[in-house]
């Protein structure tokens, strides 16, 4: 973790919440130094507790800890579920010390907060912490539901003569789809920025990344993403060019994040890249990439290496994008398949070899304009069946 | 088929368009005596030939003939495509001595017909059922796909005094959502009827039936309905009475025709009737029921026989419906499990007894108006991913 931003500290234990006694439960990301921040939030109308209770307090631009509990999601539980975040969050500002604290939470739906067992493991999470311990992978694994590996990438950047970090870790991996879900990310940076700049930046970064990915078109009550720079870097970016400097990192982190995100979907085995190009507004290409990644028969037929064209077109026709059907191409990396809405010949040999790497990328020319849009998603397994039949119980 | 309309005759085999030699892959339903007719269609911009084709024929409102053939969708497949229909069309009516014949087609996307091997088959047919012989189970499973039984239902009414049949067919079994998909149903009867009288009926039918059904959300390049009235019977419908039974023997055959479409569902354990009441609008409450429907999340919790009320909350916060997430209320049959948007204590057990029904009602009240609406799903195995990974190859 060298790329872990300098003056944060982070941890993680199992306070009783999840079931898994062997997995971290409650993770605690803290600066001792006030922190610029913003956040970007679900837009599903049902928003858990946390998801509002952290949109309101990030209304100050400034925060010094993320408290984030997997095992359940606080959604749907009313007054109630609002007043026990509340409690948490007053609860790890009066263990640190410290000022704003943000929360999140992931898990089942309809539950409420096991409030004794979360309150025991936050006291001894924040000693931890205020002792000046810090172990960022413990952190990002309590955060981990079906995730199968933790996802945290970070950089290095110079700025003023001095250097900086970037750095963010993401959890996934059901319900998630453009405008977000079920995900939650945090990336914080030691960088010197103020919170009207990283939320512009922020919202940018999450329409490039984030909101490009889908595993399976549900999304979700409790996504949030939250970016704390805390200054302790001494690199104060002030000049344009620092700022487009420190933007196209942090995009490209975001990006990298959401990418390993898709990979590690609930029972994916590949990343599939939708691009969409030739389409008559962006708002289309957007439509008809997103309609084509969420088609079960689309995502089915890549888990079964199947070059089966023929979805994608039936996909795109009932996607509401403005189509001639007679000009769409489509291709599987550089093999083209389908040319003006009718098949060519292809070698299957080849087609299997590019259907069954880790990465596929699906190429579609609508042919009628010049807008384009790329979403990135998954393939639909039996372990997605089997992950999500046996999720709750 | 006591039920079969007198004066048609129907008949299946095997003509070498499908792979498995076992099953029959083109079918023929003809009358001697012409018909009225009415046809709807999918609204999918892709539409395949004999969609294009059919279309087209029924702006007479008359047919004598529909030639289905199971194992290749004729779609993606340009003018020669459309002219394989047409030969098609043009060698039925040329072999039975027959006016107008309407063609539908079914199977993968981007697949030219085998024309000799069709050609050789429909001349045997024409002679089969120019012989006057009859056999529409043949013709049923000359349709199917990937559907496990034959879906077949007949109705005998009276009018005037005369007694008359409305008998229909379906296939399905993949693709099919609201607006329909992958599906392809006939509906016959010997009453005598105008043909404009029989596009308001059957629009209006497949508006309270087949489009209220999902099972993936995908819709399709090929679906459509033909409903044929050739007056065998004798009796003559006219008075408004009479017609509003049959409008409503028709109907009801064909709500049971879709919901036996659904119950054979890829890979479906059982069905699932949603309810939505208490939207804002019928359009809110439709596109709240479909969103539920059509959730990867529920389908699958639906699977595992999992009371995972959470996940229609999600989805329904998702759905574009204008909502009060505090006002929601949703049960499993009788079982409240969430009011007010909030936890109900339940019976796991009564749950789970409820959940491993052949049957599952999802009744949603969203609770901020008057509106309704239902629609009938399944849920999602691992044999709907068995199905659709290995079905191209």
């Amino acid at each position: 973790m060298k790329t872990f931003p300098l003056g944060f500290r982070a941890w993680g234990l199992h306070s009783g919440i999840g079931k898994n006694k062997s997995k971290p439960d409650l993770a605690l990301f803290y600066s001792p130094a006030t922190c610029s921040a913003a956040g970007v939030f679900t837009n599903n109308q049902v928003k858990a507790a946390p998801v509002v209770f952290s949109q309101s307090a990030l209304r100050s631009g400034r925060a010094q800890a993320v408290l984030i509990n997997s095992g359940c999601a606080n959604a749907c539980t009313g007054t109630r579920g609002l007043k026990d975040t509340r409690e948490s969050a007053a609860a790890a500002a009066s263990g640190l010390g410290a000022g704003n604290v943000l929360v999140a939470s992931t898990g089942v739906i309809g539950q409420f907060l096991p409030m004794a067992k979360l309150k025991a493991g936050l006291a001894q999470l924040c000693r931890t912490v205020a002792q000046g311990k810090s172990n960022p992978l413990l952190a990002v694994r309590a955060m981990m539901t079906t995730d199968t590996v933790p996802k945290f990438e970070g950089r290095a950047l110079r700025a003023g003569g001095e250097t900086y970090r970037i750095w963010g870790c993401v959890k996934g991996a059901g319900m998630i789809h453009p405008d977000m879900a079920t995900m939650i990310s945090v990336v914080l940076t030691d960088a010197k920025l103020p919170a009207g700049f990283l939320r512009g930046a922020l919202k940018r970064a999450a329409d490039e990344s984030f909101n490009c990915a889908s595993v399976d078109g549900d999304t979700s009550t409790n996504d949030c993403i939250f970016l704390l720079a805390n200054g302790a870097s001494g690199a104060s970016l002030s000049s344009a060019k620092d700022l487009k400097a420190f933007e196209t990192g942090f995009t490209n982190l975001c990006e990298s994040l959401a990418r390993r995100m898709v990979q590690d979907g609930e029972g994916a085995t590949k990343l599939v890249e939708i691009t969409v190009s030739g389409a008559r507004t962006p708002a289309d290409a957007k439509k008809a990439a997103q309609t084509v990644a969420t088609s079960p028969l689309v995502k089915t037929a890549m888990f079964g290496n199947d070059a089966n064209w023929g979805r994608i077109l039936a996909a795109l026709g009932r996607s509401g994008a403005k189509l001639n059907p007679d000009k769409i191409n489509v291709a599987f990396g550089n093999l083209a398949v389908a040319r003006n809405g009718m098949a060519l010949p292809f070698s299957e040999k080849r087609g299997l070899q590019i259907l069954k790497g880790k990465t596929v990328p699906i190429h579609i020319d609508l042919g009628v304009g010049k807008a384009k849009a790329k979403v990135l998603t998954c393939d639909f397994s039996f372990d997605y069946v089997k992950i999500n039949a046996e999720y709750r119980t």
